[in-house]
């Protein structure tokens, strides 16, 4: 009899789950036994946190991330013989944007059940927020980092906002959250709108939108604090 | 002074708010006495099974949904005068799909604080539970109704999955789910993976990833229940 994979969402930054995650959620963390992380040290810390204390020292963990092979992947159908796993990944929601999808497809392959848990997206906080159309968007990741590529890349975005009306969410790697900032403001269109938001969940929450034009005369300094942005032309 | 917009999801069935809300975000909701909503009625029951019963007939409740006109948004400004107000949809997170966006706009515009809270997104619920990829995705609304143009949808939304490797994810209208359906298993191509997600967050819930050629050999019936389909080529 195989068991379930858990998705388990994580906390944004550096509070308790309990903040973020519903009751349900933190029972069923707690009657799990055996998990696939991206890092065992950040998730022995989160279930601490999240009622395992005392008990994570018998908890059984497996690593999933950008190193791990197929054949790896591959190999974890076993840990479903006869009990429930949990899936958690460095922040938010584990299978979005992280290697973790990889876990979930091979469920699918092999008929074990997968079953989402309700916790903090960063996208979805961001998009709720800003304003912005949220009837059609897209999630495209990273920019590249290159000057002339990156110039590209975000007339590129623009032209697609336009063209199907929709919003574009990008991250960044937090020490470059001010590179990408500026570069927006160099390359976007006077009337297109940039929503920019920083720490999302945290006491210390951002969320601005404006229109190019109006964020070149009051620009922000973001710093190296977790930041989505979406652009909307 | 102004207060804050709190944006407040909520459940995606007839269950307790208690089961996908953090214990901070029922708190919240409990401090508040100013709500704009997608309809009253609903509003009301959720409020008060949110821990507000026996004081909802005390609440002020505005309506924001398509009727709404933008000069009655406008108007809304002057509900922040001094207090904190909360936004709800029908379900789920409020201001993504959904009129709540201009809301969240109006208050950027004029310097009212957006606090967006963690609830559950059936969009990104089923996202992680796809096992498709989730570093690029976008999320396109409604496909057409009429059979020409659903089915040259249908192709555009498979050409544009392959083009930029980008999860493709849409809704319906519940009655209309099983014709969806079928319609994919029509005209996508074999290869393409198709997931349904229905009834998330419910003890109903019914998550698949496979090829559309698997599909077709063991096809499923959904019903009127909430779902959401990725399509990724």
């Amino acid at each position: 009899m195989n068991g379930k994979l858990y998705l388990i969402p994580s906390p944004l930054g550096e509070y308790a789950p309990s903040e973020v995650l519903p009751a349900p959620v933190l029972d069923i963390i707690s009657s799990l036994g055996c998990f696939v992380v991206e890092e065992v040290r950040t998730a022995r810390r989160f279930l601490s946190a999240a009622g395992l204390r005392g008990r994570v020292g018998e908890l059984e963990f497996h690593t999933l991330n950008e190193h791990t092979s197929p054949q790896e992947v591959e190999a974890m159908a076993g840990l479903f013989e006869g009990r429930d796993v949990g899936l958690i990944s460095e922040a938010g929601l584990p299978a979005v944007a992280d290697p973790g999808a990889a876990l979930a497809a091979l469920c699918h392959r092999i008929g074990v059940e997968v079953v989402p848990l309700v916790g903090p997206s960063s996208l979805m906080l961001a998009l709720m927020a800003s304003g912005l159309d949220g009837q059609s968007f897209a999630f495209r990741g990273y920019l590249p980092a290159k000057t002339e590529e990156r110039r590209a890349a975000i007339r590129e975005l623009e032209k697609q906002s336009k063209a199907l009306h929709q919003s574009q969410i990008v991250i960044e790697t937090p020490y470059r959250n001010d590179a990408l900032f500026a570069d927006f403001l160099k390359y976007l269109q006077n009337g297109t709108r940039l929503c920019v938001a920083a720490d999302l969940t945290l006491p210390t929450a951002f969320v601005r939108t404006m229109e190019a034009g109006l964020w070149r005369k009051a620009p922000v300094t973001i710093g190296k604090r977790p930041c989505v942005f979406i652009v909307l032309s």
